[in-house]
């Protein structure tokens, strides 16, 4: 065993890593039950090691497709990673289909058999026979040790490129990429992919890529869009021997870009609209509260998405009936008889209600139709208003989203985008809280 | 032009369609920019009709990588779906590929052209010359009309197979599914595969799947597990000539596995905890009220997530702050300072007030520590007290999550199904409003 194990080491330390692919395995995938968010996470962190992907698979618990997509994967690439099918149950069948791939066998590896006691241990618990499946590898497999749970990964080389094998579970699989396989592909690249991604908002895809069309044609960087809920992102890509000439070559196609939209421009890379306001406000100390109805919850959720928050927001209101909205909030009887819910004047007073009972220097309201029921010809599902109080006069814009027949979904991200948008630019713009105060 | 498109759809017309493929072609989702939602939904629309898929493949936006995806798929598959490259951008490539891979010609359709003159008038805005890149086909394909979106798909036979291409934004791409390809996909399956999902709570995976492994074993119906943030699922999958006879065997499976794990069920299919509570408060005709800390507004998200919410949720305060805990919800400064925010009386008190506050029935409230910062040896990220105040005596449940170095995600969405499922349990058991009051 520790022969094999040192040999297979061995083997996984030569070869450049230039090329990558991912096999996911999970009839729960191709069913549709689940949404597979692995994929998109390791291409994310594979491209600034240097590593280009060119394909995602994905294939059912079947031993017959999941053999069949490794030896293709290996056959183009230099470094396959499968993700699923190492639970213990009977339809958990990657490693073996690892070892019929590469024609080995399966062996009991005792540190892995070490390694599911000593979690149920941690854990208070005992395991059951078919836990120890997960003690069985391909012969020659080095392990990948996993931190969070039962499952180990195998490496193995298979027709000259690096397989690797790692669970579905998010957590456990990130770990394992992070601690094992992304200092061994480290060692085996030369060069980097950098990657920067610029984000505007208030322009359409279209619109903005006319503005740059030769910077989208170039080949180095490259330069791609992307849109999304009222967003639009411009990816820069290049290419270089360190990620440091990469992102030389990087800088002055984003000033570039910059020149010709930098009034859309919101942030660079992992920037939401919600962190950069997030940014402004802690810039100016000031405090933010919510008063929501239509998006029920939804901006407080993605305020408090960000660890440290709670350093500008105070509170949040979910007034989603009417009482709430009078009781909480103080919004007058009448004006929601006269007016509606969803109405201008009822986005300011909600907006205006919240500010004085937090205290804060600024509340964002929503009020609207979110949809698929409720709906009016004089006020239709996807018609929004959203209030900003700042003490100073209290802003309302209307939003109709009505044309396109979004999802309720759909609706309430974009409207929690514009939300926050409209205050971030005011803060953005320089009128601040001292100002209006 | 119009015989070419006849004969297209004659040809459409042709043939059993037993089996699919998804293309999904994007620089974007192998950059990990974008998570693919498309796939998982196209995915749970076709199995219904019968359609079994054995695999997915993502390419970006490459000429050569997409042409031979799209060959290699409609080698093994009746069906070849393809999201994504429609745009009127230059890397949008998806129908210019399929003119390649079928060896045609890409011809102007007036059709098209005017359809993109026409979304443009209906949203009041003028199409640059690059938008007309829409209007462009591979020779002889048939249209798939887009009524929210300019971007048209394709219908082409290619080696056997039929390909139809989508745009990756998923609005389009679902009424273009449901409206032109779903009908044509009906009339050319015989059969159907149907799946049932049983979802269950309180129980691990292996322990679920223990009690049931001879029907894991069995292979018509196959049953699958799946676990998710304290959830396990099990899918139950029968193929039969018609959707009744399929639900007919399904159903002894379904009764069998609730028969020995009834105990821990909570629901079939689409139900998520909170569905399940909705129902069950609806029908006591009772109503719940929110006070969140940690969770931040997840939990009134995630209830008003579902349309016709307002029956039962009356309001939700997201108390971030200490000032705000104590203004708002009355909690008392003093127990604050002894027990500190994250505490079992906290975690009472917030959920008496909220229900007093609201005059709702019941109250949820939630304190917590969800990381990543925050943590101390004493109350460690992942420490949370859920508290349910319904007039009798208030239950405070204590939740320690952090032996598994969870995200802040997953402890927010671990924490919101467990606040709802101990109101569902109580709803459940009977013990009902009235009966506390």
């Amino acid at each position: 065993m520790q022969n094999e194990s040192t040999s297979a080491e061995a083997a996984a330390k030569t070869g450049t890593i230039k090329s990558a692919e991912i096999v996911t395995i999970g009839t729960e995938m191709l069913l549709g039950d689940l949404v597979d968010t692995n994929t998109a996470w390791i291409s994310s962190h594979l491209a600034p090691l240097g590593v280009a992907i060119y394909r995602h698979t994905t294939v059912g618990d079947n031993q017959q497709r999941i053999v069949a997509a490794i030896l293709e994967a290996a056959a183009r690439a230099d470094l396959v990673i499968t993700t699923g099918g190492l639970g213990p149950t009977s339809d958990d069948l990657t490693n073996e289909c690892l070892a019929l791939a590469a024609g080995r066998e399966m062996v009991e590896r005792p540190e892995a058999r070490e390694h599911v006691d000593e979690m149920f241990r941690r854990f208070g618990r005992t395991p059951s026979p078919s836990n120890y499946k997960q003690a069985f590898f391909p012969e020659g497999a080095e392990l990948i040790p996993n931190p969070l749970g039962t499952a180990m990964g195998a490496l193995l080389e298979l027709d000259d490129a690096l397989v690797a094998t790692f669970p579905g579970v998010p957590s456990e699989m990130k770990a394992m990429f992070e601690e094992t396989l992304a200092p061994l592909v480290k060692e085996r690249t030369d060069g980097a992919i950098v990657s920067r991604i610029l984000h505007f908002t208030g322009i359409g895809e279209s619109a903005l890529a006319e503005k740059v069309q030769d910077l989208l044609d170039a080949s180095d960087p490259t330069v791609a869009p992307l849109a999304s809920q009222g967003k639009v992102k411009l990816r820069i890509t290049a290419r270089a021997a360190t990620p440091e000439e990469a992102e030389e070559k990087i800088e002055p196609v984003a000033e570039e870009i910059l020149s010709r939209a930098g009034e859309y421009y919101f942030g660079v890379d992992s920037e939401t609209i919600e962190s950069a306001l997030a940014k402004l406000l802690k810039k100016e100390g000031a405090t933010l509260a919510l008063a929501e109805s239509c998006t029920g919850g939804l901006l407080a959720k993605r305020l408090t998405d960000m660890s440290g928050s709670s350093a500008f927001f105070t509170e949040g209101l979910v007034t989603y009936s009417n009482e709430s909205k009078e009781n909480l909030l103080g919004v007058p009887h009448d004006l929601l008889v006269e007016h509606g819910a969803v109405s201008e004047p009822v986005a300011r007073a909600m907006a205006e209600g919240a500010r004085k009972l937090a205290g804060s220097d600024f509340a964002l309201s929503v009020t609207g139709i979110a949809g698929p029921d409720g709906g009016t010809d004089e006020k239709p599902v996807g018609l929004v208003y959203v209030g900003l109080a700042s003490g100073g006069e209290t802003a309302v814009e209307k939003l109709d989203l009505s044309a396109w027949r979004r999802s309720r979904e759909a609706i309430r991200e974009r409207t929690a985008n514009r939300a926050f948008d409209l205050l971030r630019r005011r803060l953005a713009d320089g009128v601040n809280a001292s100002a209006d105060r």
